[in-house]
């Protein structure tokens, strides 16, 4: 029985079968299995190309093909028989000269008459294998050869496969449920933040209630540091480029830095991140190991010249507002403030319903130009690591090549309400900052002992982690974020006093209320509220003045009738201290 | 009787008089009356200068000189007569054209036989009109000819000069406590804020205590705002030129302006001023009358490209904290607008004690390119200030000039505790912004109308403030702002667990408290409580344990024996509260 990306990897063949069937003058190029399915580049420069609405007739060709495949065979081919076999495809011919360079042996393979050149890794009895409604053309994109902007316009064809029809109608469901709660759309339609083609693409700008949301999840990360004994710090946003020269970044990262040059032509950047700037703080004075450890907070923005290309919603940013930390450590106190941490971490995501998992990010030793310092330190801080690991039982696993330029992370993958996988807080364990920047303290021998630093944003970033959020609670915040907690509704103008009342007790109660006292109808004022996304509503007409009782339409929770006031309020104030 | 600048300006010639008595190669160049006393200009580069060791000897001489200076008199002379009499000078030589080609007549005046170039306002009878004690010369200073670096290096003689001996020495003791305020060594010795080669002046780097008093400060004034209905927003600090094109700060600003190529070759700028990108927050989405106004506030960083020469601690700096606010407007509401912030700053400042003084500032008639807008414009917006001033009936004085860029301020100038006035908070009327990005809002009658901007910034910068806070209270912060407000001290071991107690009951209470455990003496743990300028030592000795009460050292209130606990607790979380 062949794998998913066996049967993906295959489809690719039948899409180009089918393509040549039609579009006689496509030259195909290059078409891999990919994780939604699979896809094909063709060269339609000679004459038409499909077009989105072509996509059903050229799925339909697909399953007539596949229904002739019932076999799949590759044979190995000399260099001049493949030439012959692909002459007039410049692309193919490329492949077979860079296989032929690297000494490979050429492959092809053939099912129902269309062979193709390929490494192999499909299915052997396709008409078997795949089932016809499993899969599905998807869109058309532009590409290039290889990737290469400067390289020839390609056009590249999406199908999205899976194992069965439901598989794949559950993963349809799951992008059309995506998109309803993309956070841009959200984001515009709950005024959370905004564009301005004069400031430019990849700079939100916060409205009130976007800022809100900011302050509200940055004062939550602040208040579990606090408790974990974290000092806020703060620090401007430029610096000499001496300060990147010396910690390593200047060399590393020199293109993705925004670069000033100042009118006395010195040259300044915007800083890409945090951490060199707070060792200058660690490093006004000296330290005693009484004083270990030292942990400085800042929630901040860090910038990175991005490709404008690359920039959309709140995902891909100019302006990045890191919720940073650094601990400045003794290396035998490292674990605990990992502990720490880690804590931190699983109580801010478990507020929200994410399924946490760690991934130990360590560096690929075959990229070492990639990286500051030496494979010695590399295993040391990747063994504690580990350690660190094993000792809270965690189900981590291991990313080669996701290391930090100076150190090897734990990073955390969250897990929406649609199953979809973020990273977002990452850990990071640097011995080699404190080396370039000598940063220690004088243990209780009197020796000089070089620290250990420990970055951490909770977050991620404010803007990454708010587009996360938004999509997992389809913009239905809990009552301790949302912007409005409660509307209260006067049904008319008689109901307006004790609707004034209540929204009065509420507001003094430290409840963000509105009261709709517009002139407008009961279902306008209420599709209003469910615009917003209120959680609650509280609607006074004739019954609710006589009895003094709430009647509330809870987002959540559907309605209630005859609720006291005072039971109200001390509801709510329990559900925004707990953040319910 | 000659006024305190005829007689300083006098001083300046007999200044130069002994001067060329004991250095007889020294060419005289200008010498005018300043604030404190006077100045001259001198070029020594024929012979040796007078060192600061040699002022003694020469505040000697001019008094010697004085004494016999019974009358000054001056005569007006043809070019000729002048220039012989300057000859070899070529500093006189270059005025006495100047004078000429401006048309003006060459006076020269005399007294005790020294006579220079100069236009008058002297005392006619200095022996008898200037105290001998009354001045001394102060220190010596590097100048250039016409204050241009690529002309003639001189040495500045300064001298201070006031009415009576009294003044003189009552001038040097604030001088001398200044030096003992100066925000640069109380910040060093309380630790709060720091500066790194590497990083680059004018980049204060603000540790664990320095931020802390930045966020209580800040919260302070978000207190207020919050109260008068603003909403914080937030933006990025970068932007396309695009925006200060539109806004008009490009053309006016540019070299000022920290600029950005990105790697694509777009140009952008860090944030001079936030309020551009406050108008496009703004205007995200129409405005109905019922919405206004929108106030927003943001405390955030800006960033000016400044000399490095003129850079000095926290009040010139490269980035700058700004409590900014833009309050969006309309007309028929300005009055009431300016009152709400009026009200802030007096609540604000009177906190610390700072007496206030409102300014006036307009624009300069004479200088129109230096503004936007039409004199129309300029004129109605003045006229509302004036108003505004005339109603809340303060005694505010007009500075021509000192208008903003967009449109005219009311500046608040605060006198502290050694009687110096400092520019903090700015309070700016804008017709323009609006006018330039088009921001309106729907009134009653369905009309577009164009709205007013007010931009106010309570402390002027965080920076600037905290600098002048620091020297007003000479680094005795008030209860609430003090990063260490209660030190625990147990006297010996066996007082450790009644101090913790204390320790423990104050940070449950909200305080922020030392418990100093470490094995010092007694008079060492005073001591550096002391130097951290605590407000309350608690002193744990036998006599405390056995009574269970304390003793307490205030640091304004001195000491205070067999105080409960618990009416200790309730005093400092009153007094923190009340900010008193």
């Amino acid at each position: 029985m062949a794998s998913i990306e066996e049967k993906r990897h295959t489809l690719a063949h039948v899409l180009a079968a089918a393509v040549r069937e039609q579009y006689p003058h496509a030259k195909a190029t290059i078409g891999p299995a990919i994780d939604t399915g699979f896809y094909y580049d063709f060269d339609f420069s000679g004459g038409n190309a499909p077009k989105e609405a072509d996509l059903v007739a050229l799925t339909e060709s697909m399953r007539e093909i596949l229904a002739d495949w019932s076999e799949m065979t590759g044979i190995e081919v000399p260099e001049k028989d493949a030439k012959d076999r692909f002459a007039g495809n410049e692309y193919k011919t490329e492949l077979i000269d860079e296989i032929v360079g690297k000494g490979e042996k050429i492959t092809l393979y053939t099912a129902g008459g269309f062979t193709d050149l390929c490494r192999g890794g499909h299915s052997e009895k396709p008409s078997k294998d795949i089932a016809a409604d499993s899969f599905e053309l998807e869109r058309v994109a532009g590409s290039y050869w290889r990737g290469d902007e400067n390289k020839q316009a390609l056009t590249r064809i999406y199908g999205l496969a899976f194992e069965t029809k439901a598989d794949l109608e559950a993963y349809k469901e799951q992008i059309e449920e995506a998109k309803k709660r993309d956070h841009r759309k959200i984001g515009q339609e709950l005024d959370l933040f905004t564009f301005s083609a004069l400031v430019g693409p990849g700079l939100p700008l916060w409205t009130p209630k976007g800022t809100l949301i900011r302050h509200l999840l940055d004062g939550f990360i602040w208040e579990l540091r606090q408790k974990n004994g974290y000092d806020r710090v703060t620090i401007p946003h430029i610096t000499k480029k001496d300060l990147y020269i010396k910690s390593g970044h200047w060399a590393k990262f020199e293109d993705e830095l925004f670069r000033i040059k100042t009118r006395e032509g010195k040259e300044y950047a915007m800083k890409p991140m945090n951490c060199p700037h707070h060792t200058q703080i660690f490093d006004r004075k000296p330290h005693s190991y009484r004083d270990m450890p030292q942990r400085y907070a800042e929630t901040t923005m860090v910038y990175r010249d991005e490709q404008s290309g690359e920039l959309g919603g709140l995902t891909r940013v100019l302006s990045i507002t890191q919720d940073d930390s650094h601990v400045f450590c003794r290396p035998n106190q490292v674990k605990e403030e990992f502990f720490r941490i880690w804590d931190m971490v699983d109580t801010f995501y478990g507020t929200f319903g994410f399924k946490m998992q760690p991934r130990l990010s360590f560096h690929d030793p075959e990229q070492m130009e990639k990286y500051l310092g030496t494979p010695e330190t590399w295993k040391q801080a990747e063994d504690s690591l580990r350690e660190i690991a094993a000792e809270r039982n965690a189900e981590a696993f291991i990313g080669i090549g996701e290391a930090a330029m100076y150190g090897p992370k734990l990073d955390f993958m969250a897990m929406d309400s649609l199953g979809r996988q973020h990273q977002v807080a990452t850990i990071q364990l640097d011995m080699l900052q404190p080396e370039r920047f000598d940063l220690n303290c004088t243990n209780e021998k009197g020796e000089k002992e070089q620290v250990v630093m420990i970055h951490c944003a909770i977050m991620g970033s404010i803007e990454r982690f708010s587009a996360v959020l938004i999509e997992h609670v389809a913009g239905n915040f809990p009552v301790w974020l949302s912007p409005t907690q409660v509307r209260v509704l006067p049904v008319s103008e008689k109901h307006a006093e004790y609707a004034a009342t209540i929204s009065t007790t509420l507001t003094e109660a430290g409840v963000r209320v509105i009261l709709d006292e517009s002139n407008e109808s009961l279902g306008k004022k209420i599709r209003a509220a469910k615009a917003d996304k209120t959680p609650y509503v509280i609607i006074i007409g004739d019954t609710e003045v006589a009895s003094q009782k709430l009647t509330i339409e809870g987002r959540d929770n559907g309605k209630e009738e005859n609720v006291d006031l005072s039971e109200f309020v001390s509801r709510i104030q329990k559900e925004i201290a707990e953040r319910a």
